[in-house]
């Protein structure tokens, strides 16, 4: 099995690869968008894609590839992501910090507390900002343990990250929704007209009668206009269950638009 | 008045103060959580804060800030975002990209697009973007038009955003909640214990059985564990309305925690 993700080696994507197939075959790309197109042309089995971290939220813009791209959700994975300041010289000759922005904002107030307004740079993976800190003493990375070694970096900090508490949940993403399990979850988009008072309220309303349990709402931008909202849903059970087949048939009839983006087993 | 808001000259902060009050005395700060401090203590009037995004969503680091601090939401400011490439030189010279973590969010594609994987500067402001790009003809900024000007630019592009439309939300914030007008809007966050099935939709049956419209409705990690959220709700009413008053006593009784972030008139 090929399993694509963001590269290069020693990203948390690959962690989350490793966590669900410690056997599978890595295939690293340049961005997630690259991963789901790959899924799409079938260059690879699945793909890994960071949905959502406990400190800075959903991650919109993979939120918006998985609705843009026909691709279905058939797992997930929940990673802790610890963060280190790697370099190859020492704190005090660091001149510029290079990251993910996802990296970034989690390690935001830590920095300004410690370095002040030093300059940040965005890079395209935590393990490409490792590999470019490797050129110069002068930057550092934020990245995983794991890119310190890849990279010949030294770990200066650990647990970067604002709060110590940090998880980032992924997204296995394939062609085909799996079949079920006893303990499944369903990803749904919802498109619900603007100015359409208790829209939102009479969908959940299909769910609770039915006692389907919502563990997760999101409202993102439609990108046409401010206040145009669809929403991220995700609920226990799978699609092919009886009574979730009976809340999204209803919600078919009162929406403007619904997509079921996959069924999966939960992550323990 | 005196209105606190993010510096330096020419940022977008900039231009939503000037539509909310066009006769108020500009303060300027570093970042927005100075903005928020500076309301708390008095040091301003009233501050001005991006909130949302029609691109890219909810500022998620700025709606935390207004819940950390003892502050009331008491006006918004919807203002059009035309984001401009800035620089001192031609763009054959550019070897950075320079601006806010937002901007360059929202113009994320066509930089991308245009100029493959050049590098990608956070600054805490665009107009800072624009100081900074004015210092060296390989560095160019995204920022506002008006930056150009300031800071002796040319303007190299324009409509540099994924996508033309493009609108952000800006709240004013203060220590009290203004009277009601007959077109007023309602903030609330509310906590709702993780693994509760159908609370948010008994939350929601509170405003649906009033017919109290909601305009948004945003989940936030409470950043303790995945999957724990706050939910930020806009709804249509004033605190002192007594339907609006009935729904929060309601909610009051049901949720973990209600807060009202304010109750200020709707931007046009």
């Amino acid at each position: 099995m090929i399993l694509g993700l963001l590269g290069p080696e020693g990203t948390f994507s690959e962690k989350a690869a490793n966590k669900w197939d410690l056997t599978a075959e890595l295939r690293y790309f340049e961005s997630v968008s690259d991963v789901v197109k790959a899924v799409v042309d079938e260059d690879v089995d699945y793909g890994v894609v960071p949905i959502e971290n406990s400190l800075e939220g959903s991650i919109g813009m993979n939120l918006d590839a998985l609705i843009e791209y026909d691709v279905k959700i058939a797992g997930e994975v929940v990673v802790p992501i610890r963060h280190c300041l790697l370099a190859k010289g020492e704190i005090s000759e660091i001149k510029a910090i290079l990251s993910h922005p996802q990296a970034l904002a989690q390690c935001r107030h830590s920095i300004k507390n410690r370095f002040g307004d030093i300059e940040m740079i965005e890079m395209t993976s935590t393990a490409l900002a490792a590999k470019r800190a490797s050129e110069s003493k002068e930057m550092a990375a934020i990245a995983s343990e794991k890119s310190a070694a890849k990279y010949g970096l030294n770990i200066l900090l650990r647990d970067l990250q604002n709060q110590k508490e940090n998880y980032t949940r992924f997204v296995v993403i394939g062609k085909i929704i799996p079949e079920p399990t006893s303990k499944d979850k369903t990803s749904i988009v919802v498109y619900l007209q603007k100015d359409r008072p208790g829209a939102l309220y009479g969908i959940l309303g299909e769910f609770a009668s039915r006692n389907i349990n919502l563990t997760k709402i999101e409202s993102r931008p439609t990108k046409k206009a401010l206040g145009d909202y669809l929403f991220y849903i995700d609920l226990e059970g799978h699609v092919m269950d009886e009574k979730v087949q009976g809340a999204l048939k209803a919600i078919e009839r009162e929406a403007g638009m619904l997509r079921v983006l996959g069924s999966y087993p939960k992550a323990e």
